[in-house]
């Protein structure tokens, strides 16, 4: 018989599920925050999660901070929290390009100041950053000055996104032997009150369309994302329990990588939606039914205090 | 039995397709010029073809130019042409949303200025264009001061194509009623010696990535860009030729506007891609087939001039 998936956690399950674990993984926006506020509980949760000795990690598809701004904010908001917890994708892409590409030569990022500084954390050293403008022709943007010692293309979040990068990045990609690495692929980024402003995955798309070639994606649902926290602290992933807001990212990497998973409302997808995915015949969309489902963090609270 | 395709053009076979229609279809670029050089002998076919009573039309994809700039270029090169020979995307973007889509409203418009000016010549009236650079944070983004009397987001070649121009265009694009035009989906831009810079594709994937929707698509291989002529000039399709230098937009559109069609090897497309396209059983690639090829469209002169 198959395990029954997308069940409603109670109390009596959240403690059976919680035994069953040694790490539990959270995705942060819209599972312990929401833009610039915890969610109500969340911090409660997370800090005994820990007093029980459960290892827990945070791991974000945004590239826009460092290990050490995730930290400062975890902390700010309550959140018991160091920064070799935090695994997000200006993070995860330095250690792709640094120990799965052996880069070393620089790196054309598209991408922000935080970036810039986890790959010079790990000796690589980033060009491009900041803004772009065009000039000239057509004939001159083709034969822009390109830095001979560029090895990778990254494309991570950009406000600074501009055609004269864009073009700067298909310059370097008609070289073959140039490694091409995008953080992750999430179309928009949510804010409150409904609102949206485009994500990563926009600008990724117009960088692989004028490339003619898919990018090397690190970020959820990319296996790479779990495979760098569970190297790093030996982790078992049938002990692991990943809890994320997303079906195609959060609980489409824990599916992937054999970790339990556990959806929570207060964040992008419905139940609705994991239920679609669990009456479908598509294996892509059984990856996005999760074993759980919860309203939000704070519910599992009580199993922790009792 | 089925035609044969894909045939050579000779002398003989020159005279019986040129007898066998009233009406000449050429793309541009790769087909009559390359940048600013004319293809050697094409002011001479295309002249020789008016000559002979044959109706002359200058099919492009490229929206950076007006009818009246692309009738004065055609003219320096040598080339007898009017303004209203010329249908470019953006003509007929304008024509499109001014006849198919009746606004009545504005355009936010990621494009050229010539773009703006063929606009404003059919009275609609588009905002947007020029540098629209970044300021604030993400929530300022999201709540971007809006033109309540935008109805469509057309989507065109655009050197100032930036962040903040991707999120304007997704904030117009929440509201379902705001139509969605793009001009055409050409990756690159070829240039002289094997260069390419972005073409408008990949703007029009970013922005399509971001407004999670499709954009109704004006150029080659639209039927429309035909129909914008065969409408205004009363065309038999049978009785026409299309004359251009790539299969998935030149050729495709032939194919699907039911013309006679013919590829020239001065551009993108090569021999063996279309007999690729011929051995395959897949009916998309069958649309990329032309029943001739040539290897300069200065090689039917000789028929003409016989």
């Amino acid at each position: 018989m198959a395990a029954s998936k997308c069940v409603r956690l109670n109390g009596a399950l959240s403690r059976q599920l919680l035994d069953s674990v040694d790490c539990v993984l959270f995705d942060c926006d819209g599972v312990i925050w929401r833009g610039d506020q915890a969610i109500p509980g969340a911090p409660e949760v997370i800090n005994s999660l820990k007093k029980h000795g459960k290892q827990v990690f945070f791991v974000t598809n945004n590239s826009t901070k460092t290990r050490q701004m995730y930290a400062d904010k975890l902390g700010k908001l309550g959140f018991d929290a160091a920064a070799d917890e935090v695994f997000g994708t200006a993070y995860c892409s330095a250690q792709y390009l640094k120990n799965v590409c052996k880069l070393d030569g620089k790196v054309y990022l598209i991408g922000s100041k935080a970036m810039k500084q986890e790959l010079e954390e790990v000796g690589i050293q980033p060009v491009g950053v900041g803004p772009d403008l065009i000039s000239g022709v057509q004939i001159d943007w083709a034969n822009v000055p390109l830095d001979q010692e560029v090895q990778a293309v990254l494309v991570g979040f950009d406000e600074h996104f501009s055609y004269m990068k864009l073009n700067r990045a298909l310059q370097y990609l008609c070289d073959p032997d140039c490694q091409f690495v995008g953080t992750n692929t999430d179309t928009r980024l949510p804010l409150e009150g409904g609102k949206a402003v485009p994500g990563t995955g926009c600008l990724l798309r117009a960088v692989e369309t004028a490339a003619q070639r898919q990018a090397q994606v690190v970020g959820k649902p990319s296996n790479f994302m779990f495979e760098c926290v569970a190297s790093q602290f030996n982790l078992k992933p049938q002990r692991c329990l990943m809890v994320g807001d997303r079906l195609d990212t959060d609980i489409m990497l824990g599916s992937n990588c054999g970790l339990k998973t556990l959806l929570t409302l207060t964040g992008v997808s419905t139940v609705a939606e994991a239920e679609a995915n669990q009456k479908s015949e598509c294996p892509q969309k059984q990856r996005m039914v999760p074993d759980y489902y919860i309203e939000s963090i704070a519910d599992i609270l009580p199993a922790l205090q009792a």
